[in-house]
């Protein structure tokens, strides 16, 4: 569930997309009301406003936006008013260039979405980049990284329910012969965790539970091997995302400094999907809400546009 | 360019299903009249006639050709009939299974249809065997076979015209690195293939040719290494389909008994898309032309149904 928190009337595009304008306009920025009109509209609202906006000043909003802020707050802004597959296909291409080069958030990319938005990806990050999503992700990796992204980024999983008990047993058994004996790159359990689909990784996950009496979590305990720790974290990605993003949030947040890529990039990310579920988790491992987390740890436009994005306060 | 032959006046698809269902009716089966229809109308056509056919009658089309035909006239009749991607998912599937596995009719989809039509192979997939195309192919195949097919049948490649020169010398180079020195399925060789798209796939091979002297055929030249033999015929659909194509329709057609199949494949899965080159390329390569060959090699309704797909006779 979602944390946008969308006003029961919402203006027309075009009315938005004037007062944009305006925020933009005279001497200082009115970044209140740039959060209060992007923080509170949705995929396709914000699309409209885009469009509302280049045809009544022959401008995109985003280099608009980029002109009149900066800094955390401008990331976080512009990164939410991307359409969801732009979003992702423009940090996805940041995660393959040198200086921001992440393996993480191409797996949480490919593993997190469904399988026709992780396709939307690709097809954005044609029109985009005039490359294939693949092929700068193979350039970029190289070995047991690139054999296990490359099928990450280009699988287009099942995503029915139906669950073959037989197979998962035969491939919970498969895991066990290998990720035990440390042979985590295997080409068996890369097959198994990039192709099947999230139901079937979870059947084979409860069985090998069952038939082997511990979990595979245990068995992929992160040690300093960085290809086992992203293979562990592309599990809990398929099999429980909220999870994951929470524990991606405490880390942003806690510590000497923050984060604030990451923590944009899951709050902006989520806050349309299922940022209701991260905060629970949150929550209860943390003994603190994210919004006092998250106010505790920024401030300014930018804590506003964040706490905006995961609900709190009013529309 | 196609051979489809479409009539200057097509009737509307419920007259064209009423007289299907008149050529299915009484003691013996019209083929004559089945071919004239369905070997005369491209794919929304045909899919437009099951539809009305449906409506009419509450049975798939599909399902009484079935019944009516059989052996390869039947085959031919059903293939053609399809729509292409669920045409496609129908032989991909077929590839995947122990008694009629092929790991060149999994490539060639893989590698002779556009990014999209690959991507709506994938969607009828699912649609049909609630699996995945990849799952299937990496859980049937094996070592290099898989780590060259499953990135291929998962590729997205971007289909722009857009050559990147730098790239193509660097990449040419590192080809030359590892063919000659028979390191067919080091992961670059792979990732090259797998990933580039056809226009920058192209430049790299014409690089390797200025800058080395020899044709990478040349340097792949076919051995009984089968993996070898897969690689190269994947560079060939990639690069030159309508060569690789005239070579299958040959090898179907000469030699002890026809491979019946493979002739019927070729011929319904390229009728409406590349058949006119096909046929240029059979008629300079075999002195014979594409036409003449198949009547000299098959006969009955079977015959009649393929040279009306080739272009042969009148609409």
């Amino acid at each position: 569930m979602a944390t946008l928190r969308i006003p029961a009337h919402v203006p027309a595009p075009s009315e938005d997309a004037e007062q944009l304008h305006k925020a933009f306009e005279g001497w200082g920025t009115n970044e209140q009301l740039i959060i209060d009109i992007l923080a509170h509209r949705n995929a396709a609202q914000r699309n409209s406003i885009r469009k509302a906006y280049r045809e009544a000043y022959g401008k995109d909003l985003l280099k608009s936006l980029d002109e009149e802020l900066s800094s955390d707050f401008e990331r976080a802004v512009v990164l939410f008013t991307l359409d969801p597959a732009e979003r992702d296909a423009y940090l996805a291409y940041e995660s393959t260039k040198k200086f921001t080069s992440s393996n993480y958030i191409l797996m949480e990319i490919a593993c997190t979405r469904s399988s026709y938005e992780l396709f939307n990806v690709r097809r954005a990050y044609h029109a985009r980049h005039k490359k294939s999503l693949e092929e700068d992700v193979a350039h970029h990796t190289k070995g047991d990284h690139r054999k296990l992204l490359v099928p990450l980024v280009s699988a287009f999983r099942y995503e029915g329910e139906e669950v073959n008990m037989t197979l998962a047993k035969s491939e919970a058994k498969i895991l066990h012969e290998k990720i035990p004996h440390k042979h985590y790159s295997d080409e068996e359990v890369i097959r198994i965790v990039t192709t099947r689909s999230k139901a079937q990784l979870n059947a084979t996950l409860n069985q090998y539970n069952t038939s082997f009496g511990n979990d595979i979590n245990k068995d992929l305990e992160a040690s300093d091997d960085e290809f086992l720790k992203l293979l562990r974290a592309a599990i809990q990605c398929l099999t429980a995302p909220e999870k994951y993003f929470a524990k991606v949030l405490r880390e942003a947040i806690v510590g000497l400094g923050t984060d604030e890529w990451a923590l944009t990039r899951v709050v902006t990310t989520r806050a349309e999907v299922d940022m209701v579920r991260i905060k629970e988790e949150y929550h209860r491992r943390n003994s603190v809400t994210l919004e006092k987390a998250i106010a505790g740890d920024t401030s300014g436009d930018y804590e506003k546009m964040l706490l905006a994005l995961v609900g709190a306060g009013d529309v």
